[in-house]
């Protein structure tokens, strides 16, 4: 059996994608919570480079960063393909998966923690992206089409854990009335297995955000 | 004949890594040249979310962000192989090629146009992100091993800009003292057929780089 191990944080979305996919695949793995306050050696020395998780370990070798462990979990466990098969329907999925990663998830993150006179900005920055993800969603269930897929995994910070802050902060920008697709596929994407099997717990979640509201830090 | 378009823009390292492989792979296109002060209606229509190049178009399907276009390249003209066929190896290049586009190019942009007193830190993390490239060419020619590959491409904002920046502000901070591997790779690099053909004129950019510090904007 294939040796495969997980260094990971329980509230992180990037952790989360890693697991719903070893899911999704049927891979068992060791998962192995890390102390992002009191780092293992371990994790500083299969990711050196960042220090960060997640962490996948196969037969001992590490592959860090998480797009680059969703592709590698497809293409090393070849049943319920994340990626498409076919190159340029592939070239979408890593372009949407990219400007998630690069651009929304950060505009969204900013809408809470930006210092006030920059917020109004980031909402608006923030609502630009959302808007262009509704647009791609029109007429599919998941970004991926009939089934998730690597879009959709990595849309889970939208998907779950921003749901969560909004209602942690009391602010709501994701409503029915602007972004109906969107909230259906929230509605589909937290049904799905896969998906919920792998979510942190919602209270636990909030005492955190409070926490980190009345500290700076998480814990 | 396939029909393939590139939208580009001639001192852009990303539309460069585009035309390297695409001249590595033998595949004929047409180039056409953007103008970023006055888009073309094509260009805005084939990449709506960041309006910028490069842009690839085959038998008229738009392709952008220059990483995800190399994967496209690379998975529809399968001859000579930018990523490595196994899956771990795969993964390290891309968590390369994603180190390198999201810290290492950066940060060495911030050496030339940080404020005054942010350029020392600048340099600082800059030199720390070019150590750990160091580390990862020891002993080898080319970060894709004895041929160039997908972190070659990446890196030759590395291989060639930033040289000619150094030499246009007067600025060295890659040395052959403190980056002997990184400086040996450069060498090769440059001498390199696919790439010696796809790099843009020295002298042009120099006197672009100069317009840019006296107008503020480049030409």
């Amino acid at each position: 059996m294939a040796d495969v191990k997980l260094f990971g944080l329980w509230a992180s979305p990037f952790v989360r994608r890693v697991q719903m996919a070893l899911q999704l695949k049927g891979v068992d793995y060791e998962y192995i919570e890390e102390d992002m306050n009191n780092k293992s050696e371990l994790l500083l020395k299969y990711n050196p480079v960042h220090k960060k998780v997640p962490v996948l370990v196969h037969n001992g070798k590490p592959v860090a960063e998480s797009l680059v462990v969703l592709e590698y979990i497809d293409e090393t466990w070849k049943n319920n393909p994340i990626l498409p098969e076919d190159p340029y329907e592939r070239s979408r999925a890593r372009f949407w998966a990219k400007f998630i990663d690069e651009k929304c998830n950060p505009a969204l993150w900013q809408t809470v923690w930006a210092k006030e006179e920059e917020r109004e900005e980031a909402i608006k920055e923030a609502c630009q992206n959302l808007k262009t993800l509704e647009r791609e969603l029109k007429g599919k269930k998941f970004f991926g089409g009939d089934s998730i897929g690597l879009v959709d995994l990595t849309a889970n910070f939208i998907g779950y854990w921003f749901g969560v802050i909004e209602e942690a902060s009391g602010m709501k920008l994701v409503t029915k009335d602007k972004f109906p697709d969107l909230c259906n596929w929230i509605d589909q994407y937290v049904s799905c297995n896969i998906v919920k099997q792998n979510l942190p717990p919602k209270d636990k979640m909030i005492e955190s955000f409070h926490t980190r509201i009345s500290t700076g830090s998480w814990k």
